[in-house]
């Protein structure tokens, strides 16, 4: 090792900020050996400097912006947020010659092009593998792993908050605002839970795959998002006893010409790969066409599996030459042309609330014969007087369209109690 | 792209080589985009030229020695065989300043520590995703992801032709001989199957997962291997009825201050992810420590698989830097300090053959006493007159080397037929 040492900034000590801050200080050398030259932290920014953190803040400042203009050789962004300081810091590192590892999936998802664009133009890394499923080295897999033949399809989940809720409802029964809350006391969801549950984050994460898969430069505003507030353990009863779970998947898939993204509740497989991921584990299915079919999983969040992508960035930068950010040259990228998500076809679970009276099932079956769906099983139970019956459907393959042009049938009678549910069954 | 070809030779064209050839003409313009430079096949070496391969033979000449001394920028060994041709083919490349890309695990796990200090040496890249798992990225996992945090073990089903035949018997119930010889007759097992059933083939690959990991040269000799040969249905059947299913599996772990390493077929739990790597694809768990597991599978053998994981190679040697073949440089990998496999710890699967008389029970309980190993729970059945019963037990967590001081002491009375089993059960 007769190079000269890598300078490391960091911006932003928070949860995973820390961790890096100790991984470089306890494993410094052995990571310094990998990298092929020593790694050196020469400065940091967050905004308390005088917060107990259980380790000495090296070279802190208050302005990140400064980390840009600095001595650093890379500048690690953790602060977060797809505009404001961490756009702008990125930006400025790139722009001053800087190599960046950055953790920050909004970000990537709504500038990923732009950035990649002035990495390139300047000779520098831009490096994110912390940015989706944490520890699981799932970019670099898609990026430099599995190139050989063109993939078909990447299905993931990549949402530990609601792979966490899902797993408790299904295990203790209680609903999803009740297992919610507990995890919000327990620190395992955010107060505000709106981007986690309501498929906002996995949208970003899936935006990110979606490019390295298929060369398109990161588009989440195609991305059709659907949350997890709606599922009821009577629904996870029932896709067990039909043999499936239901996790929160984010799929984006080739469909003709087009590229089909959408997050949404799925229905998997028992003994699918993707159904046994549990608790605030990530899995991401990546279909490889020709190559066959490639199944990852691991801890997606928390401090030491996101510090150790972000680690494993950090020793690249040092060592690589900087090659393309997305896998192909940023202007070779090209735009996204979203396939019609209500074209897509597949087996559908539904779930009707009505009332018990007669000619409901008759009405039902009706709508659904008219907008050409036809059923292949269906359960019927829960007639405590008085209270509404769950009717509940396995469909055969058919078109969302189709689907929902019955639904909203169904729905306007007075029959027929809340919003139907259906939820699309995945094929693997 | 204003850079140079890239120059390729490859030398064998067999199912992997001929899988290289087609992806390189099919996909050349999209893998030379992520090469940043154009990818351009200069010559090849095969027994017969005159072979239909459905592919025409670029720059072909009888001896693979000659792409060493040619002008290629990389050498594709696909030949084979820890020795001989394969051995001095990949020498002669690095020492003349080749880059060389393998699929040979044989050579690696025999000469890799030689072989990685002469192309550091030469400044040169020496690549093998191939070698182990085969379209599964997990040594770019290995070497390149999950650095952060010091593994503490990896588990792998590698051998896709054992795993093939152990779930034909779990589903069809049918003999070890009898489903290798339909696999033998499909063409899923080879003519002679003693490396794949016998488990040398998997200490190939778990010689470099260790590697990998533990940054210890590889070393083959120090694995203790047994194969599936002996693996009955009536086996597999009473896993399942323990919950659990057979694998071969080869296992590396820390254990003290050593690093244990051994292949073996093992019993797993039903819904971890390694009991559910069907037919012939491969898994593999990894123990990162603090950063929790990760578990990878796919397909781990056949042509496209294999070939891509090649083609990775070949687009990496054209882009990157030479970096550390095993992570780290060669000369700061330590040597494996063997643990003492029989030390470890594990609950047994045990099933004797016994003559149906007094005293048998009494006799296998007491020997098991003896030497401190206490049973969990039991099964015994199988009574038609005159043939032998079945006593199948799963033990505690007890020592391998107390498991055989009991089993040697019960076989050598002559009311036990045949060698007792004994699997070993894994915690994950």
């Amino acid at each position: 090792m007769n190079k000269s040492p890598f300078r490391i900034a960091i911006a932003g000590l928070g949860t995973v900020g820390g961790g890096v801050v100790k991984a470089l200080t306890a494993r410094g050398e052995e990571l310094s050996r990998r990298a092929g030259r020593e790694l050196k932290l020469v400065s940091v920014s967050a905004r308390d400097p005088r917060k107990a953190r259980g380790y000495a803040l090296t070279g802190w400042t208050a302005d990140p912006l400064e980390l840009a203009r600095g001595e650093a050789d890379v500048v690690v962004e953790l602060i977060g947020g797809d505009e404001g300081i961490a756009r702008d810091l990125v930006t400025l590192a790139l722009k001053n010659g800087k190599h960046v590892v950055t953790a920050n999936k909004a970000l990537l998802a709504r500038h990923g092009t732009e950035l990649a664009e002035l990495a390139e133009s300047r000779g520098v890394t831009l490096k994110f593998e912390a940015a989706a499923a944490g520890g699981i080295p799932i970019l670099k897999a898609l990026r430099e792993g599995l190139i050989a033949q063109p993939i078909e399809a990447v299905k993931g989940i990549l949402n530990g908050t609601c792979n966490y809720i899902l797993t408790e409802m299904e295990s203790s029964g209680r609903s999803f605002a009740a297992v919610l809350k507990e995890a919000q006391a327990r620190g395992y969801a955010e107060a505000d839970p709106t981007l986690d549950v309501g498929g906002g984050d996995t949208a970003h994460k899936l935006a990110l795959l979606s490019s390295l898969a298929f060369g398109t430069r990161p588009d989440l505003d195609s991305i059709s998002v659907e949350g997890i507030e709606h599922i009821t353990p009577d629904d996870i009863a029932y896709a067990r006893e039909f043999g499936f779970r239901i996790k929160l998947l984010g799929v984006t898939r080739r469909v003709g010409e087009g590229i089909e993204q959408k997050v949404h509740p799925s229905m998997v497989r028992q003994r699918s790969p993707l159904a046994n991921v549990d608790g605030a584990q990530n899995g991401v299915m990546v279909d490889a066409g020709a190559a066959g079919s490639f199944f990852f999983s691991g801890r997606g969040a928390g401090e030491t599996p996101t510090a150790s992508a972000v680690i494993a960035d950090i020793v690249e930068a040092a060592s690589e030459t900087p090659s393309p950010v997305f896998g192909r040259p940023a202007r070779s990228l090209t735009r996204l042309v979203p396939a019609d998500a209500k074209a897509a076809v597949s087996p559908w679970y539904l779930r009707f609330e009505v009332l018990d009276v007669p000619g409901v099932l008759a009405l039902i079956a009706g709508h659904l014969a008219e907008a050409g769906v036809s059923i292949e099983s269906m359960i019927q139970r829960g007639r405590d007087p008085g209270e509404p019956v769950a009717i509940v459907m396995i469909t055969h393959e058919t078109a969302q369209a189709n689907v929902e042009r019955a639904l909203k049938a169904i729905a306007a009678s007075d029959k027929v109690r809340s919003r139907p549910c259906m939820i699309p069954m995945e094929a693997a």
